[in-house]
């Protein structure tokens, strides 16, 4: 969800701002660890709330619903990290993406444990232990690194070009 | 976590008796699903605090401790399905297995997409789909059917006796 469903970097940007008075544009983050771009990320990601008021990413509510006629889709998220993020994942799914069901829904700490054909995320550490393809959506904080085994997406659009052709 | 490592059989006696002043021993539930021997589990499941009260099975507690000293654990629940649940399960998991870290849970919604080597479950609808070798934990819904390729343990120390021998 978060990087590749919802939009992290433009809330970390607004409550960055909110707190020090500083605008940073995206632009500015590229290759960057999220933590280095916006000092305060760990405390905003423990904050009810945080989760639940994230814009979804360009394409990817449209890009999902279409996939989800065609795939068996799942949508897999590291969210006990964060207990207070499991009952806004779910209500934010509810509100954007009302097509998935319960049981297409996984909140997870490790994705070390999925079983399926293709994966989309924007963590290596997801992407490196998956078995089937592996699709890794560009975001500021990997946008430097070596795509290596995986195929690098710049947005939703590439992925409908890519799985719905 | 249900019917495995938490006594939901003996929450829903004890919901049946409050609401019809009937108490229903687990003994007369053999063989039947669980919404046949409880008639309202359906309401009791999407109640806030079931889950949370749950009483963990006897000696799961001290198996799942030994076995993640020697494994790597992972605890799989279906959860989705009632959105109250899942900040309530990991409430549960932090009172009663604080050896769990946050990356060793998962909440799902089906378990067709968990990849592992060993499953433990009370559900033929789990096991099924599993690849590994599947443990299938006695309950008096799946008593009275055919393990099949699963092996029927009636209780965690025979898991211990199995996996750590």
């Amino acid at each position: 969800m978060d990087g590749v469903l919802a939009n992290t970097y433009a809330l970390f940007a607004d409550w960055h701002e909110r707190e020090t008075g500083i605008r940073k544009d995206i632009s500015e983050t590229i290759g960057m660890p999220e933590r280095e771009a916006f000092p305060n990320t760990r405390k905003y990601v423990f904050t009810p709330s945080f989760f639940r008021q994230l814009a979804p990413i360009e394409h990817g509510i449209e890009t999902v619903k279409a996939l989800n006629e065609r795939y068996e889709v799942f949508i897999v998220s590291a969210a006990t990290e964060f207990p207070q993020s499991v009952g806004e994942k779910l209500a934010w799914l509810a509100e954007y993406m009302p097509f998935i069901g319960w049981e297409q829904v996984v909140l997870c700490g490790s994705k070390k444990i999925i079983k399926a054909d293709i994966m989309i995320d924007d963590h290596f550490k997801n992407l490196d232990h998956f078995d089937g393809k592996t699709i890794l959506f560009d975001q500021p904080h990997n946008h430097l690194k070596p795509a290596g085994r995986h195929y690098r997406v710049k947005n939703w659009q590439e992925i409908s070009d890519l799985l719905l052709p």
